[in-house]
């Protein structure tokens, strides 16, 4: 369980008199995630998610709650940052910056079928256009700098055949950049229990604390790894589902001829930063970190089933 | 009705291509209101409230909607205006300018009891403190200065008596400003069919086209003036419903000093308004203007109740 900074009804009721969401009425820890400290806060107005933020850079948050907060505000299923009476979104509750934002309805899928993954392509490609706008800029935190960073962190920890692949996945992508592919905040990490359906709706999409500017395709790719794999013991795409997030996203921004090549290098990079994270969570845990790292094989598997196949595409 | 601006649902398809709101799935037009017109949109994503503004002044909306949009990421339950594309919450629609805003659930109540009367006291006082930290500036559109404007145009249809009382009430008016109350932006025409409840719960306010900066206490006033009368024919404040109210409020916000010696006066401006804004509607309607007006009748038994009586006030 993820709470690292613990918070009591008392020590809540006097910080919320900071905020206009009326008399709290009750507070229950979430026991997942890894990264935050995280409550589910009911008040006589509504439902909310407090976050303490254990070990994000300060300079970041601002970033990541003004983006929801504009994606909010142009109609995004995400949580909406409630300001306090200072006009701010972040306020130290416990020693650690906080947050309270707006929590939406709906349950994570664990097997999201071609519907749900359609209604996941339009949603992101929504969201891509209403991110456009969006002033921010923070570089994706886990870009190839931080690639190059993890690689050399975990390798002492590898086989000779990992090791391997992994050097020449970081030098296949960094003779593969796509420096004009269309780009603009991206959510970067839009897995499957990041989203909450709702009566077959997509009803939310949340915890955007890796969030960053970089490819819009990017984002894609990340969800296609991670929604449409074909079967827990089959790393491939599943050509279906594939093709439904594909479609539902391009009805709403076509993807250009750039962006159809990039693709297949894409997948790559998606499958590569997260089979390095949690490479990285495994064989190097922060001290104190409360949940179990994810089996990074699963996304090594990943990894090798992009190298290996052509990925489904709209035009064959 | 008023639809003053009929909009098809080709058209609005059309122009919500500019939102991230998903697919148009049904539009009804709203049947009350005397200002705007007024469409329930629901798409894909969600119900929402479509608005072309048909009187207002261009220059003024920025300050409605950006108020709205200020207090909704504050946690008041107001409709928050959602952003095009280019990052704005007003864009022509078939020669009108137009806003899209959430739309809240619940109904509004026309007897509300004392219990409900407690919710908007607690919800008035959140809105004023959550109103604090917000920047834009309208004086409001219905004060002194409109008053002395509108008795102008209306006196030569009244009878000498009440003529007598409305010169009279504006010279009380004149005499008992109060310019060292706690000022900021106030909803001022917050009523009972501008408010929602669901399942007991005040779920909602909404039409912030009269607000304005002005005192907090006019706020109070005019919600007491409409919540809390007795009865169809007993314009008097009902004790149980006033105190309910006041009380409520100042458990967020009391009142100071200055405020309880202004509460008489104050009552009796926020009737004087809405006598004088219904005499006009009633008397100078606007062209093709699509509602029968309000009579003003009530509004005249308002202000002499509370010019002859004493309002019940916490401290007696």
């Amino acid at each position: 369980m993820s709470v690292y900074t613990p918070v009591t009804e008392s020590e809540l009721s006097a910080w919320l008199q900071n905020y206009s969401v009326g008399r709290l009425l009750s507070l229950e820890p979430i026991k997942s995630g890894i990264e935050n400290t995280n409550y589910f806060v009911t008040t006589a107005q509504g439902r909310y998610v407090l976050t303490l933020f254990e070990r994000l850079p300060a300079a970041e948050l601002p970033f990541y709650l003004e983006l929801m907060a504009h994606l909010a505000r142009h109609g995004i299923p995400c949580p909406a940052p409630i300001a306090d009476v200072e006009d701010r979104y972040v306020r130290e509750l416990n020693g650690k910056p906080a947050a309270v934002v707006t929590r939406l309805p709906g349950k994570s899928l664990e097997r999201p079928g071609t519907a749900e993954c359609g209604e996941l392509g339009l949603l992101l490609a929504r969201m891509h256009l209403a991110g456009r706008s969006y002033a921010g800029y923070l570089e994706n935190p886990r870009g190839p700098k931080w690639w190059r960073m993890a690689a050399r962190d975990v390798s002492p920890f590898l086989d000779s055949q990992k090791k391997k692949l992994l050097e020449e996945e970081i030098q296949y992508q960094a003779n593969h950049r796509f420096p004009d592919l269309p780009r603009g905040p991206v959510h970067a990490d839009l897995f499957r229990d990041n989203a909450l359906f709702d009566e077959g709706r997509l009803s939310g999409v949340f915890d955007f604390y890796f969030a960053g500017v970089d490819c819009l395709l990017y984002d894609l790719a990340v969800c296609a790894n991670d929604w449409c794999f074909a079967g827990a013991d089959d790393p491939r795409l599943d050509e279906p589902k594939t093709r439904a997030l594909l479609e539902a996203y391009e009805s709403v921004r076509p993807l250009q001829a750039i962006e159809r090549d990039a693709w297949q290098p894409m997948l790559r990079a998606a499958a590569l930063r997260f089979w390095l994270s949690r490479l990285h969570d495994l064989h190097l845990p922060r001290p104190g970190m409360l949940v179990h790292a994810h089996d990074p094989e699963h996304f090594r598997r990943i990894l090798e089933s992009r190298i290996a196949g052509r990925a489904p595409w709209l035009t064959p």
